[in-house]
């Protein structure tokens, strides 16, 4: 096992999570040290330019151009990948693990895309290779869903993992911005990037809620297969109809398990404003995970940010620090469950979906219209349970805002397709998922 | 390592928490063996009365009254203590652990009391002893201390620990009861006791906050130590005055880290209404953690109850589980941190807190009583931010009731004592702690 005094690194990229990575390993060295019961250091990091600023906290000799360089260091113990991206991190993780490299990182995208292939070769090289920092920042979801929930079985998983879109989503609920300025703020302040794309038309939460239900179900779910919805069509109106009955506008990744199917997707939703998921603000993100057991439990954090993602990471380096100083790996199976031993499920279609919508259709204000909606809703078994119709100003649509009772997707869908073709309609029919999550 | 097949567990107790044991081990079976590997099966129970009816959730031929029978049975592999109370427990888990068995327990009165006496001599013979159950019940607030947080130097900790406290203070503050009356109605659903004042003069809190700091801080504080405050002496009026002023009134323990020093306290306090700790309700835990580099992270969940605590006790027999198929023990201290290499702080003298205060005066309704108070509180340097002053009808005292700025604790007590002799002082002057968090 070589020696044993320190836990020596490898770090491939130093951005901005790299460079946290350090600045943690350099602050908290001392509690570190306490709980690991040796130092950690790192001893080599690739990056792409040697010559840039780095604040002290880089030594200029530590660093390489050449990845393979920390890889093939026979002193290393463990690799840190926070370069992001699909290659070259494929092939340096590859690499890695094939020259006995325990490994951490960060990169949800690789995962999504090449977990399965990545996570088998570490089993066959007896490695590890663990990703705390690639859901939720620095909040311990996949830990906790590795083994604190290990006793459980879970029923479904609600979760806030985009914080640009909950940032956008909670400036236009308290500040009343519209979505376009909601964004600009966030770009503003560097909770959003120039092309806002993967984070508000939910790819990122998609990529994400496909780990969770590995680690949750058991059940591999390609996140290009999952329902995925932005937050980028959601109104003011939308959101100040929905606060008026009690509601709040969140951008939630569900998944929920079905005998023999998992049901996954990802929308803005109605959660009820006095709940714990509707009390999560700004960039946080939150995870709540029910159980036949436990009922609701709740985890709650910075999903992402320089340090937040950073400590994730160095205390995934601590987990393979203990696994080395016993030499041991494999204590737990890189996606929770033990291949076999769970059944795989099939992903639900989303008409299958049941839950309570809102509803708001812009009429023509003239008799007969609720008549018609109430109608084509009732055809499809669709029970409203609460309505607000605008008064009129005499020219502009007037909007009537319905919830419905608990619905089946499909046919909400079938009835707003008849509706919107009704020639009282005066424009698109929005529609959104309330999730009654306390 | 002997027969690896199954995880073999000898259970001490069979009352609410071992029942539920027994349950979650049937209900959840295929999913605990998907992520262990193998099956974790129960093979002798010790109970008081092997004769009474157990809703056929425990095979007689299990049960013995001798727990000795359970703990020298060369097939048990994993003890699980679910009995309470010091002895025999203390007895029986150093018995179980000298004959080299790995131990679950939920008993946080043991633990805090006789824990180093415990842990020292499972280190000593390369056994562990985990506890997840003792603190917040299902949440995994204990191994995320010891694992998740491992790279963090945490600064304080604020917790919603004890569920019948939580339930009787949202009870007050939200259909307006009374302390008795909600205390009642806790009793009634048997969320409190029928002797309450372990949970409600904070005992409970403190112990469970005694074993956070040894983890969060790596400092043993035993829990007689901690100042320790009960929700008995909060009013409807106390609520409802905090209310007026946007808070809501928490039962908190509290730990906060300075150089050289922990704080440490249980009492209720005023939190935002709109802050995460202020949502939590009912007879639901939170343990808000805060460090520089995740700023606050919450987790939240049921705190106590048959399965949720039961789930805690499963989730730790397979981590044990995992340890003894890899024929390792001891990967992280049972504490969290390695002694020696963490210095031990000194508990802080109460009187040294600073915080914002809520303080309340039944006064005379006179000429100059507020320049008085003012005056005192002044001569402190405690300056007033905020004040409400009810009308008069003329007999009962008016209620003076200001928030303070940060302040010291030790000049609070001075100046309420210097007010509390002025003869326009019409009964006991009521303070509370604030705690900003959000």
């Amino acid at each position: 096992m070589g020696d044993e005094s320190k836990i020596r690194v490898g770090l491939l990229g130093c951005g901005t999570v790299g460079t946290g990575v350090l600045r943690i390993l350099r602050d908290n060295a001392s509690d570190i040290e306490a709980r690991l019961g040796v130092k950690v250091e790192v001893v080599k990091i690739a990056v792409r330019d040697t010559d840039k600023p780095r604040d002290g906290i880089v030594p200029r000799a530590m660093m390489t151009r050449d990845a393979n360089e920390v890889i093939d260091d026979p002193d290393v113990q463990v690799i840190v990948e926070v370069m992001g991206g699909y290659e070259p991190a494929r092939t340096y993780l590859t690499r890695a693990l094939n020259g006995g490299k325990h490994v951490v990182t960060a990169n949800k995208a690789l995962l999504a895309r090449h977990g399965a292939e990545i996570f088998r070769l570490a089993d066959d090289v007896h490695r590890d290779v663990i990703f705390e920092a690639s859901v939720g920042g620095g909040i311990p979801i996949i830990r906790s869903l590795r083994e604190g929930l290990a006793s459980e079985r879970i029923d479904s998983i609600h979760a806030i993992i985009n914080g640009t879109s909950n940032f956008i989503l909670s400036a236009m609920s308290t500040e009343g911005h519209t979505y376009g300025a909601a964004l600009a703020n966030a770009q503003a302040r560097g909770y959003a990037e120039a092309d806002p794309t993967m984070d508000v038309a939910g790819t990122d939460a998609a990529q994400k809620l496909s780990i969770l239900i590995a680690l949750g179900f058991g059940t591999d779910v390609p996140f290009e297969k999952i329902l995925t919805e932005g937050i980028d069509t959601v109104s003011a109106d939308d959101i100040a109809y929905a606060k008026s009955f009690g509601y709040v506008v969140k951008p939630l990744a569900i998944a929920r398990a079905h005998e023999g199917a998992i049901e996954a997707r990802v929308h803005p939703a109605l959660v009820p404003v006095q709940s714990m998921m509707g009390s999560v603000r700004g960039v946080f993100n939150a995870v709540y995970v029910h159980t036949a057991s436990l009922g609701p439990l709740m985890f709650y954090g910075q999903g992402a940010g320089m340090l937040p993602t950073a400590a994730a990471v160095v205390s995934d380096v601590i987990e393979l620090g203990r696994n080395i100083l016993r030499g041991t790996s494999g204590r737990i199976p890189h996606l929770a469950f033990h291949e076999g031993l769970i059944p795989q499920r099939a992903l639900r279609a989303p008409a299958e979906t049941e839950c309570r919508f809102y509803l708001r259709f812009p009429v023509s204000d003239q008799p007969g219209v609720l008549a018609s909606i109430a109608g084509a809703l009732g055809a499809r078994n669709i029970s409203i349970s609460r309505m607000v119709q605008d008064d009129s100003d005499g020219t502009a649509p007037v909007q009537v805002v319905m919830l419905t009772h608990e619905a089946r997707e499909g046919d909400v869908r079938d009835a707003l397709s008849t509706i919107g073709s009704l020639p009282f309609v005066r424009g698109p029919i929005r529609y959104l998922r309330i999730e009654e999550i306390r």
